[in-house]
């Protein structure tokens, strides 16, 4: 990658504050990434108006030779979709299934629904840790139980060679981070500051061991010098989710931090686990509140976890496996993509996933992924919300 | 009653043990106790040859007078359909679902899924104390944990006049019988053996409060002498489950005997529920399988089990309320009933439950709910495991 290139991706990381859809916009449509970022430090009329809006507090803040400084100072990198090192397959997978808009948690926070342009990482490959992954998260206010809970999970889980992703906050997040390094485990960091700053300052000694290993990265959205502040912990939130395949809040009372991380799980259409706990003490309330409502999958140990996780790598396997047969695209569907194929217009109209769950007999969720996977084989279209068959295909 | 009478029930609670197809429609057909029971006695020709067979090795064992003697010693008493204590209503519910043949635990056990013929009481009425019961159950083995749970439980449902049912066995019984009647409560404890045995001998103490208040009764299906054997506690356990709107195991491990009166919760079509507790240790394994593979519901509280045995109490009024304002049998019909009613084959061919459920859109347990109402009011009717509209009504 050039320097130049770099330069325009950092910039962009200091000058357009966390997801924005305007600047994914411009680049999804094919603009290169120093077009855009000269024009929006030049405000160039061609740019959408809204994102000269959404810059126009900051375009001058040219801070990208500094920052990069920094960061390689700390021995870290910036990285953008031109990297390999980028977690293309998490990030697709996630957002794309929050495109979909079936998500109630997703509907409210629209704005943060959408994956980073840019990240500083620090340590190992963000990538390759990332392929097998699951978080574990909860409350701050750890309790015996909680941390007992939280070892035994990561230990289970490291075993089988899962990395461990959290929010390195104290409490449930310090226990995964801690043990997985521990038992010889890969595990991944998600800040919601720059990584030239230690939040909280207490696991500054954690994060240089994570950054320090190449079982470890630390992973943030912001530049360098970004400062903690309660908006970021939200927005980071669902990068916690989107990295790993499932998140599991372990322990959390009814108005811990750690079920907005699992609402953004369900919304990105990941695996969403919740540990139970003693009914006699308020530390598991949130855990049981969400496998009651149906909203988390009770997993009482690792395996539990991986058997969940499993089962839906199992399902591409053997739809892979019925695909590799197919004369013609439609003739090599899987039933489930048959039946969600049938349940399309015929005539090519656009219909709402939920009338598609709902004519095919799946759950939306599992309709959306089919449809997605649809998608990338170029079998059907999206416009907005509705979906629909591929001409050639009707 | 008549002397003879009641002597006739106490005669057939001794020849025939536990709960028998072949006497029940030899009474059911309209043949009257004493008939039955002389004809048992005098191996009389006109029974059915398999009553016969199952009453050979004890039809001259007529210790109707003595065992009533023993049971009017102790203060109790021998109840039957006769007496207006009999708990029709539970009795009825629990049995008529359980002979829809939905569930696999009862086509297992299916020479219990029947009512008893008669039961031996001691203390308060069965009939007023089982209106509104839920039944807590658990290991033997309680762990402080359990006993905290267990007491909790208690007390918030005793709070709210629920009666506490159970079977008086160490661990999880005997906490919640003794904490019903300490909160001043109500408690049924169904025996394995004649209510003039103490199993275990270490609850003795606990049996006479609870047969010496009228807010206790002391059940048991078996005569007095009678021993308790394993299989008398398997056979027991439906009545502990049976005599209440639903069940709660409150601790339990993998192979509790508490799982086995769940299975009959289940399959007798009342509420199971189950607590969850600490995953780092087995003792609530048996909870969280039952949680997780959907056959029981997690309850958190009494509030949790009050609310659930609260939404079925009040969707009978509801449909009461409804069937108030009925021009012809259909046209008083409830959404769900109609529902199920044109689920049913219009000409009056039999369909199993699962099919009319799944056509109704309703869950099965519902679907056998509304069935056996609608049967009680002559507008079904039910050829061993298929369900008919009456022709009145095609």
């Amino acid at each position: 990658m050039t320097n130049t290139r770099q330069m325009a991706w950092a910039y962009l990381s200091r000058v357009v504050e966390g997801p924005n859809a305007y600047l994914q916009e411009a680049l999804a449509a094919g603009h290169d990434v120093e077009k855009v970022a000269h024009g929006i430090k030049n405000r160039e009329a061609w740019l959408d108006p809204a994102l000269l809006k959404a810059t126009e507090s900051r375009f001058s803040w040219d801070t990208a030779q500094r920052d990069l400084d920094i960061i390689a100072k700390l021995g870290g990198r910036l990285i953008s979709t031109d990297d390999p090192e980028w977690p293309v397959e998490e990030l697709d997978h996630a957002f794309g299934f929050a495109a979909s808009g079936m998500s109630d948690h997703v509907r409210t926070y629209q704005d943060d629904a959408l994956p980073p342009h840019a990240l500083w990482v620090n340590g190992g490959n963000l990538r390759e840790l990332s392929a097998q992954s699951v978080t574990l998260v909860g409350t701050r206010a750890i309790s015996k139980y909680g941390t007992e809970v939280t070892a035994m999970f990561t230990q289970q889980l490291v075993a089988h060679q899962w990395t461990i992703v959290s929010g390195g906050a104290l409490g449930v997040d310090t226990v995964a981070h801690t043990e997985a390094l521990r038992s010889q485990g890969c595990t991944i960091a998600v800040a919601a500051c720059g990584l030239d700053r230690s939040y909280p300052a207490h696991n500054r000694e954690l994060f240089d061991h994570i950054s320090g290993s190449n079982r470890g990265v630390m992973v943030s959205e912001y530049p360098p010098g970004t400062t903690p502040q309660r908006h970021r912990f939200l927005t980071r939130n669902r990068l916690v989710a989107a990295l790993s395949q499932g998140t599991v809040v372990v322990e959390a009372a009814w108005r811990s931090g750690a079920l907005n991380t699992l609402s953004w799980c369900e919304g990105l259409g990941r695996v969403a686990m919740a540990v139970p706990g003693p009914v006699t003490t308020a530390g598991s309330l949130g855990c049981h509140e969400r496998i009651r409502n149906g909203s988390a999958q009770m997993v009482t140990s690792g395996d539990d976890v991986r058997s969940l996780l499993g089962a839906v790598g199992a399902l591409d396997v053997q739809e892979q496996y019925e695909i590799s047969f197919a004369a013609s695209p439609i003739q090599g569907l899987s039933r489930n993509e048959l039946r969600v194929f049938d349940a399309l217009d015929e005539a090519g109209r656009g219909r709402d996933a939920s009338r598609i769950a709902s004519d095919a007999g799946l759950t939306v969720a599992l309709t959306v992924h089919v449809l997605l996977d649809l998608h990338k084989r170029g079998i059907v279209s999206r416009e907005g919300t509705v979906w629909m068959r591929n001409k050639e295909n009707f």
